[in-house]
C-alpha cells in the first residue's frame, strides 16, 4: 500500500520535476551533479590535508586541483567508506550499508564465483557473490532500486564513465545501461583495469586480454593517452548534449585510478622520480595527480561552459589507500599513517576516505565539516540535491542525507553510529582489522570486533586515531553497549556471518556467547 | 624408409641403453642433465660478467652460485636465444630455428589466438599461433619429435619442473607430460605466474585465478615460500627417486623467474633497498638472488648426493632482459647496457643469453668459450651429452651441438650463421629492433634488417657490442651478402611472413625487389 502510494507520488514528482527543467528562469534547474569517485585512494594521498595537520605523506602529492575544490567547497575530515571496493560502490547505488545489501565483499567478473579465500574452520558467509542486481530474483545479488534510475526518471540526463563494478558478467548488474545511466563509457563487471596504458589498448593486446581489458576506448589505441586522461575526455564529449538539451546531467566519473596495476603515467612519472620517490611510489603518485588533473580538466570545463555555478561535484574514494595485496613500496601498513593499516582493514587506514564537496551557493568557501558520514549517505544525499522528495526505491535506505552538513558545517550528531561489516576473508595471511571483522564508531569511539574470535576492541579516535591504544579493558562497560549496538544493527540486517565448519552454523552475533 | 631404420635403431639403441645403466661400474653410466632456465634474464643480470668487463649492471646483483658455476664450469660469452619465450623454447624442445618451427611468437594461454598486436598494413604471418604440438595434425602446430621424449626413450627419468608454455590450453602442446616428461611440476600453458608469492596462493586465489595461476602448489599455500623456492624444492624432491634407481635424470628446471609480475621475495628484497635500489630494480635483483640461490641448492644437494660429478648443469635464459612491456625503472632500452635494447628486440639486449655448462670430467674449470652458439643447439648437445647417437625425430634439426666447444674452448667457427627471425608485430609503439624484424649473425658481422621496409643495418659486434654504428652504407657488399644468406635460410625454411594488406600478398624475402 505504501510502496504503491510512493510510486504514484514518485510519477508525479517526475513529471513536475520534468516540466520544470523547461522552466526559463535558471534559478530553478535542478544542479547538475558530479560524482567523482577515485578507486583505492587513501586518506593522505593528496597535497590536501584531511586530518589537522599536514602529513609527511601529503608532501609527497601534488593535488593542486583538489586543493583548488577544497577552497571553493567544503571537506570532509571524517567520511568513510568499506575496506573494498563493490561494498561501497553498490552502498552508494542504493543507500543501503554493506551488511545490509549483503555485498560484503569484491565481486569477481565471472558470475557465482566467490571472492572468498578459503579457510581452515570457516565456511564463507553466504554474502550476495554476485553483487547488485536491479532486477529480481537474480541468485546471490541484492536487488534493490538504483540511484541513477531515480534520477533518469527525475529528469536527469545519467552518465557513467569508468568503473562500475557492481556484479558479475552474465547478471544484469554487470552493465551500467541496466542502472539507469543513459551512456556509459568503460564500465562493466571487473574491478580494475588490464592496463592504463594506451600502448596495450588498455588491456585489450590479443592474446592476453583478461576480463579486465577496459572495453570502449579504441579510439584511443597507441596514442599514448593514459586511461585516466581518455576517461575524462569521452565523459567530457557526452556532456555536450545534455548541456546542449539544457537537461541536468548527473555524471558518476569514477575513474579506475589508482587501483593496481600501479603505471607510469608518463605525463607526470620523472617529476617525482627527480623528487628522489621510488619507482612504485612515483607511479603512484604519478596515478594520483592524473587523477588530480581529471578533476582540474572537468572544472575547466564546466567554467568554460558556464555551468559551474550549478553543477555539483562531490570528490570521494570507495576505501582506503593500498597497503598490501600486492605490497606497495616501504613498511607495509605505513601508507595511510598516521592512520592505522590500508584497504581490505576495518581500522581506519582501510575506511576512512578523502570527501570533498562543492554546491555552489549552498557550501561555504573553504569550509570543514567534522561530522562522520559514510558512502551509502550519498544516496539520499544526491537525491536531495536533485530535489527528489519522494521516490519509489524498492530498498530500504540505511543512509543519511548530509546536505544538512552541507548547509552548516558546525552540524554535529554524537549519537549516530556508523557500521562496518566485512565477513569475509580477503586475504590468506590477514593482517591488521583484516578478515572477518566488524566495526562501529559513534561519536568519537570505535570498537573493532573480530567475528571469528570474539574480542572487542575499543579506541577513542579524538585522541587516537592511528587506533594505537586498545581501550576496551578501561572501558568494559563502554565497549559491551558498542558491541550491542553493533549487534542489533548486524541482526536488524540480517548481516551475512561466516559458518563454523565444525557446527555447520553461522558465528554468533556479537556480543553472544560463544559456543 | 631411412626413419624406418632409424627408428629401429632408436629402440636397439634403447634396449642396449637401458642394459647398460644397470651395469655396475659407475664410469658408464650416463650422465645426469640439469637444464637450470631462466625466463626473461638479461645478459648482465648477474654479479658474473659475460663481457670482457665487469658492468656497473653487474655490480647490481648478487648471484654467488652463478659465480660457483662459473668456476667449476665453462661460460659462453656469444650464446643467443630468441627476442621472446616460446620460440627458444620450442627451438631447445625441437633443435629447430624458429624461422623453421614457426612459432615466432609468444603463444597465448588460449588456443587460436594469436598473440600479434593488430597493424594498420600487414595482416599477421601465418605462424603457429597454438605453439608445439607432440601430434600430428593440430592446427596452427609445428609437430616434432620432443627432446625429453627422447631421452625417456634412452633410459632417463625426465622431470619437468617451472614455466613450458609450448602450446595453447586444449592442445596436446600444453602439457608436458605430452612431451615425454614422467613427472611435471607447476608447468602448462601459461606465460608467467599469475603470482610469485604463496599469500596469494601463486594466483589461485578464488575469483582472481587466471590462466596464469600456478598449478600443484597447494602445500606451499600461505607458507611464505616464495614461487622460485617452492619449484626448486619440489624438483629437488623428484631427484630422490632416479637416484634411488640409479636411473641418469634429465631435470629442465625452467623458472618462471624473473618474468612479470616483478614481486618482492622477503628473503632478499631489503638487502637491495638498502643498497639503494629502487623499489622495481629491488624486486627485480631479489627475484635474480633467489634464483641463484635456486641453483646453489641444486648445486649443494648434487654433491649431498655425490652425484654432482657425474651431473651436467646447463644454465641458460629464454630472451634478452626486461626493458619495457611494461617498462622497468629508469630509462628505457638501457637495462641491458652495453647491449643494445632488451626482449622483444634483435638487437643484442633482446637475443643475447648468459650461458654456463658444467660437465665434470669434460669441460675445464673457469673456461671461458667465445663461438657464438644458439638456443636450438641445446637439443644436438644434449642428445649426444646424452650418449645418444641415433635417433628417431620426425623433424629436420637445425642446431649444432656444443659438445666440441665443451671440450675445447678455444674451437671456432666463423662461418656459421645464426638467424633470427621475428615477423611479428610484439606490442603496439614498436622500438629499437621490435616488430617485424630479422637478423644474422655470421663471425663478428651481424645484419639487422626490417621486413616491413627492407632497411638493412650491418653491425661490427667485435668493435661494437652496442650496434651503435651501422656500417651498411660503409660496407655494402658485406650488408648485401649477408641479406642474402639470411633470405636463403628463411625460404629453405619456408619461414612465416607478414601479409601486405593492400595486395594479400606476403612480404617479399629480404633483399628481393619490392613492389
Amino acid at each position: 500500500m505504501k510502496k504503491n502510494a510512493l510510486l504514484l507520488l514518485g510519477c508525479c514528482l517526475c513529471i513536475s520535476s520534468y516540466a520544470q527543467f523547461k522552466d526559463p528562469r535558471p534559478v530553478k534547474r535542478p544542479p547538475n551533479i558530479i560524482v567523482f569517485l577515485v578507486d583505492d585512494m587513501g586518506w593522505e594521498d593528496s597535497s590536501v590535508p584531511f586530518w589537522y595537520q599536514v602529513t609527511a605523506t601529503n608532501k609527497r602529492f601534488h593535488t593542486p586541483h583538489m586543493e583548488r575544490l577544497a577552497r571553493e567547497g567544503m571537506k570532509f575530515t571524517n567520511a568513510y567508506a568499506t575496506p573494498v571496493c563493490t561494498p561501497s560502490r553498490v552502498s552508494m547505488l542504493t543507500g543501503m550499508n554493506a551488511a545490509h545489501h549483503g555485498v560484503t565483499n569484491w565481486t569477481s567478473p565471472r558470475k557465482d564465483v566467490s571472492s572468498d579465500v578459503p579457510d581452515e574452520t570457516l565456511h564463507p558467509a553466504s554474502w550476495n557473490t554476485n553483487g547488485y542486481s536491479p532486477v529480481r530474483g537474480i541468485a546471490h545479488t541484492v536487488y534493490a532500486t538504483p540511484l541513477p534510475a531515480l534520477l533518469r526518471e527525475a529528469g536527469y540526463y545519467t552518465i557513467h564513465a569508468g568503473k562500475a563494478h557492481w556484479g558479475a558478467m552474465g547478471t544484469p548488474g554487470a552493465n551500467p545501461y541496466n542502472m539507469g545511466f543513459l551512456v556509459n563509457i568503460a564500465g562493466h563487471a571487473a574491478g580494475h583495469p588490464q592496463s592504463y596504458l594506451s600502448e596495450e589498448n588498455y588491456g585489450n593486446m590479443s592474446g592476453k586480454a583478461t576480463a579486465q581489458a577496459v572495453p570502449d576506448l579504441e579510439e584511443y589505441y597507441g596514442t599514448g593517452t593514459f586511461l585516466t586522461e581518455a576517461l575524462t575526455r569521452e565523459a567530457i564529449k557526452t556532456l555536450d548534449e545534455p548541456i546542449k538539451r539544457k537537461q541536468p546531467f548527473y555524471l558518476y566519473l569514477a575513474h579506475y585510478a589508482v587501483h593496481t596495476p600501479l603505471q607510469a603515467d608518463r605525463k607526470y612519472y620523472q617529476r617525482y622520480l627527480n623528487e628522489g620517490l621510488d619507482s612504485t611510489a612515483a607511479k603512484y603518485a604519478a596515478m594520483i595527480e592524473g587523477m588530480d588533473q581529471s578533476l582540474g580538466t572537468v572544472m575547466d570545463y564546466l567554467r568554460t561552459r558556464q555551468i559551474d555555478g550549478n553543477t555539483i561535484i562531490l570528490f570521494m574514494s570507495d576505501n582506503g589507500g593500498l597497503s598490501l595485496a600486492p605490497p606497495r613500496e616501504g613498511q607495509l601498513h605505513t601508507q595511510n599513517a598516521p592512520l592505522r593499516a590500508g584497504k581490505g582493514s576495518v581500522y581506519e587506514g582501510g575506511i576512512r576516505e578523502p570527501m570533498l564537496v562543492k554546491w555552489p551557493g549552498v557550501t561555504a568557501a573553504g569550509s570543514t565539516a567534522t561530522q562522520p558520514v559514510i558512502i551509502e549517505d550519498f544516496f539520499p544525499a544526491i537525491l536531495e540535491m536533485a530535489g527528489i522528495q519522494l521516490y519509489n526505491a524498492v530498498q530500504s535506505v540505511d543512509g543519511n542525507s548530509f546536505v544538512p552538513i552541507l548547509r552548516n558545517p558546525a552540524y554535529t550528531d554524537s549519537s549516530r553510529a556508523l557500521v562496518w561489516h566485512y565477513p569475509n576473508k580477503w586475504i590468506p595471511e590477514g593482517g591488521p582489522g583484516i578478515n572477518y571483522k566488524s566495526a562501529l564508531r559513534q561519536g568519537r569511539w570505535k570498537v573493532v570486533y573480530d567475528l571469528r574470535t570474539g574480542a572487542a576492541e575499543l579506541y577513542d579516535l579524538q585522541t587516537d586515531i592511528g587506533e594505537q591504544r586498545n581501550l576496551a579493558a578501561q572501558e568494559p562497560q563502554r565497549t559491551t553497549a558498542l558491541v550491542r549496538l553493533l549487534s542489533q544493527r548486524l541482526q536488524a540486517w540480517k548481516a551475512p556471518m561466516p559458518v563454523l565448519k565444525a557446527t555447520g552454523q553461522p558465528l554468533p552475533w556479537p556480543g553472544e556467547n560463544r559456543p
